[in-house]
């Protein structure tokens, strides 16, 4: 059996002593300039390129300091089939590298459709001779409103692999509440997807309590994050809008369990674009917001290097 | 000004005088032994090879039959970077086919990110010199999940170029009501994106009185299909669900109007997989099927071509 998803996360986190993890959301126009002179201007190729050149040196300078990554695959989609090949190239240097990787693609549709994109993730698309992962990643965000069967095969595909999935609960964008905090049978909606979250989760725990569903849940709606931490104590969060998006790591606290597991922090442009395009040491500014980010976190988030 | 999606999508349906539209959902098992001998087995690239053959085939065949096509982007994405390219090739041929196409990817993220899906879609991803869509299509399908903010940026890049996009309501999936029908403040949640996307819709209607925000509602669930029609008039829906799903033609007729308007009807397996593998006159069989549930419907749906 592979281990657990859960299991490596904690394990991961515990060996880097944060819970960070890096987003990688390439943008040209935040793109060093070194990088985009190297790369012909005008065509999507040249885009993608320079995408991967940059998330490529990106993980280079953050491997050594945290456990976990996110490309982003809109980004990477943007720029065609050349990009989802520089997508594909960043996944597996992310794992060469050690590193842990969630895919943000926030997939879904009817079973027969989320298998396709389930198993092109973690089992691998079956044809014929071999099975290997598409884009490989030890993770990926998924969006509930289809319900439970369209979930399934995702958890399908990812527990035979150790694998894991965030599904999104509450989001940080502004308008996140328009339905997700719709009152439902005296509820609201969110936290109806909360609790079928940890039911999913509960199926199948790791040794260290936390299950293999783990929940998006914005940093930017801190009460929210709170109660949630409460309500669903086996479920890892994957906790986006800390920095560029407005939440603070004192807002990010409340993600986690007082033993300092529970939650990893995303941090996208906040780390990825800690410079001026004309910077010619841009990697040192990188190194530098994320170790920043890392002591900003630990002021606030139990140390995970506590942890037995 | 470009000409309004539904006002395209309405004259395109009354010129073939049906409102079927025709999912392109490859799978390998179900395609022909024929295509497959040819594209060598065993690789990921040899399976987008056969994609791409097999769609585009199925182009030619349906292009005279109907006005709509939708392929579904799960089953190229499990293709990796070739399965991509096959999908922009199957997107551009149909194009240039006269036909309307809707890519099935069901996307949303917060909204900077959804800018990137969406004009890679609509708009065009920007790369300095030109900006082209990268994923050329006429509308594609959305996720409600995350709330109009997250939404805006797909209807900002669809209206640029008069395109459209369809918004999940009511999926067709067994479990969809886990979810969709909470009843949130005395109605279910699907109701309340139903009117959320009544609204945005009605933001920018055509000379038909159809907005460009349609809405995805499953076949295999009539009485909301009805009840949805009435509640949303000026709303163009999607309606997957009919033929393989479950779905039959008298189903769906609660989807349209009385003039004929409001809907287009998805059969994918129903038609691209109306054969076995062996069959050589594979072409014939799919054509077969086409025209039988052009037919079918038209026995329980008004028809479109008597719409002025």
């Amino acid at each position: 059996m592979p281990q657990h998803f859960a299991d490596r996360l904690l394990a991961a986190c515990r060996a880097r002593g944060n819970a960070l993890c890096v987003g990688l959301d390439p943008r040209w126009e935040q793109l060093p300039e070194e990088i985009r002179a190297r790369h012909a201007l005008g065509t999507l190729e040249a885009m993608a390129g320079a995408y991967e050149e940059f998330c490529l040196r990106v993980l280079e300078v953050v491997a050594p300091l945290v456990a976990v990554v996110k490309p982003q695959s809109a980004f990477f989609e943007a720029c065609g089939p050349a990009g989802l090949a520089a997508l594909q190239a960043v996944l597996r240097r992310a794992r060469e590298r050690g590193l842990i990787t969630i895919l943000d693609s926030k997939r879904n549709d009817i079973a027969s459709t989320a298998e396709a994109y389930a198993d092109a993730v973690f089992a691998g698309t079956f044809c014929d001779a071999k099975r290997d992962p598409v884009w490989p990643a030890d993770a990926m965000t998924i969006n509930p409103y289809l319900g439970r069967d369209a979930v399934e095969p995702f958890l399908t595909s990812a527990r035979k692999v150790g694998a894991g999935v965030f599904v999104l609960v509450r989001t940080s964008n502004k308008g996140a509440g328009q339905f997700q905090d719709l009152v439902c049978t005296g509820k609201p909606l969110y936290r109806h997807v909360a609790e079928a979250v940890a039911a999913w989760s509960a199926e199948n725990p790791g040794t260290s309590g936390f299950g293999d569903v783990g929940a998006v849940v914005g940093a930017t709606h801190p009460a929210e994050l709170a109660q949630l931490r409460e309500l669903t104590p086996g479920v890892v969060f994957l906790v986006p809008g800390y920095g560029a998006q407005g939440g603070s790591a004192a807002d990010v606290a409340a993600a986690f369990r007082s033993d300092g597991a529970g939650a990893i922090v995303n941090s996208s442009r906040g780390i990825i674009a800690a410079f001026k395009p004309a910077e010619s040491r841009w990697e040192q500014a990188v190194e530098r917001a994320t170790r920043s980010a890392i002591a900003d976190l630990a002021q606030y988030v139990p140390l995970t290097s506590r942890l037995s």
